[in-house]
């Protein structure tokens, strides 16, 4: 007898294996496949996200869009890292009543985004389930012996630093949600937009090693992400409020709405840099900033103290208690 | 203010980081990690399988047994390619009604299988699902420059072998889903243990590389798998069905039910290997399955015509109609 076709083989040679390659995916034809190598001088790094439907993206986002969501959350924690992706692998557990068009746009909007990121696609799985889709992206990157930046080398005195503006992706989910009321056309979008996809921070990831001494991306939120470095770093924290940028239609929700702009420090899904680096540092830093057309904030300052504590401050210098801590992820 | 102790990352640091280490996996206290570097003459190969409840297991398997097989899955992937594994990342999304009771088994059952197998946790990521559990693992493991044995490489005439026995675990699925009427006690028992624990065969896949021509593990079913090997191969095959091993519980059930036999072809889960390899490669399989007590069989042989066709024929030559032609994924 012929072995039928099997539709798994059917779908991933059609949708996934374009984004495969020879030397490393193997086409996606065998059970494994080869991690690029690094250069001299060089080291591989991996990291795993994983996002399930109703948890961390809602079932009916554009299906595009998720799949180039997984891609950049993951791409995010590399260039935070000062790593530069080159590869991932993908498992997918598609819902059992998702259709064909809505794979070929998840697949459509997967390759988009690794060609924006230059990554190829080595290997995976893909299943169907009875309950939410389930995707974990596997990315791998390379990055120079002693370029690795990890949460753990904040320095007393360092100065903290974000890059772009917080809050815009949790006001995103809030009007989608429904839990903002009515908010102008012109504002919905840039910030529905943010939540959808990010921008993953890759030009001034790849300066990071020049002068930061920790950095993670901003993707619990802002104080509970500052809270991780310096936990790591056995130090504490202090953030200035007044210093937190934040994009213009924020600006405006929070000038109607000012109990918001606590939320936002507890937002998750911003996906910029928080880094901290040394007070000799400035130059590089603005440097950097001007290179990689992207704008950096001093938000505060890394002080001895109780290891992981975050103090936000207002315009006083008294602490304020803020809200909520960041996304719980259980 | 203090940031709040977050149950993702002292469970993480209870359960998980103890199977991390400081080189490689950062002690997880990251975002990511590192390849386990390969030495000169080596490459690193890499794997990931997704395993979902009510799909890949039942939802009342024992925990500590899913997050077995769930690791063995991934090793089989790789020895059934002569690769070493070395190391792996986990994805889990566990049900939100799961008790830190059933969490803590599964995180034991984790760490008895990595040490097995000598791998270090080096990331991964850990969220809340309302739907079935799922994880995923990705596995790396390194292999001799050009000691990765593929699905593509078979010959015309080449023998085509299988190590152990085919059908155990089908049989055990069969079992626990009640599908076989009463089964006696010492006969369900070593079947059902087959389904829920696959034993990869590590010593034997270290050899593959000296004789083998083309191999991968059988998961999906003998059949479906080596339909695989002669797709990629561009040959077919031809399989004696009464040289296919059976244990001797399965022997047992199909004198009482012959139906089954032809069952045993299609049932998923074995985990055995099946290579094929040229015949003066006997001597050297001989010796490669004495020293690491792994039984082989040659089951049939590699033939030119239509790529990916799989024959079974009986002890006259006659080609059999197989009803079940492996696992759907999809």
């Amino acid at each position: 007898m012929a072995v039928p076709p099997d539709s798994e083989f059917s779908l991933i040679a059609r949708l996934f294996a374009p984004l495969s390659d020879a030397p490393h995916g193997l086409g996606l034809r065998d059970d494994a496949g080869f991690v690029p190598a690094s250069e001299p001088g060089q080291r591989t790094c991996i990291t795993k996200d994983m996002i399930v439907a109703g948890v961390h993206f809602l079932p009916d986002d554009p299906p595009d869009l998720i799949a180039r969501k997984l891609v950049r959350v993951n791409v995010s924690d590399l260039v935070a890292k000062g790593v530069v992706p080159n590869g991932c692998l993908l498992a997918a557990a598609f819902n059992e009543n998702r259709d064909v068009a809505w794979l070929d746009a998840f697949a459509a909007g997967l390759a988009q985004d690794l060609e924006t990121y230059g990554m190829v696609l080595i290997g995976g799985d893909t299943v169907r389930t009875p309950g939410p889709d389930s995707f974990s992206l596997t990315a791998l990157g390379h990055v120079a012996d002693g370029g690795f930046v990890g949460r753990n080398g904040a320095g007393e005195g360092d100065g903290l630093y974000v890059t772009g503006t917080i809050g815009d992706a949790g006001l995103g989910l809030k009007i989608l949600r429904g839990d903002l009321g009515t908010v102008a056309l012109g504002r919905r979008t840039p910030l529905i937009e943010r939540y959808h996809l990010p921008h993953p921070r890759v030009a001034f990831g790849a300066a990071l090693a020049g002068f930061a001494t920790a950095a993670l991306d901003v993707s619990d939120g802002l104080v509970a992400d500052v809270g991780h470095l310096t936990q790591m770093s056995g130090l504490c924290a202090r953030i200035e409020l007044e210093r937190v940028p934040l994009s213009s239609s924020a600006q405006r929700l929070v000038k109607s709405d000012p109990a918001l702009r606590l939320s936002l420090l507890g937002a998750g899904d911003d996906y910029e840099i928080v880094f901290s680096a040394p007070a000799d540092a400035a130059e590089a830093i603005a440097a950097a900033s001007g290179a990689s057309d992207t704008p950096v904030t001093r938000i505060g300052h890394i002080l001895a103290g109780e290891a992981g504590r975050v103090d936000v401050v207002d315009s006083a210098g008294s602490v304020i208690d803020v809200p909520r801590a960041g996304f719980r992820h259980f």
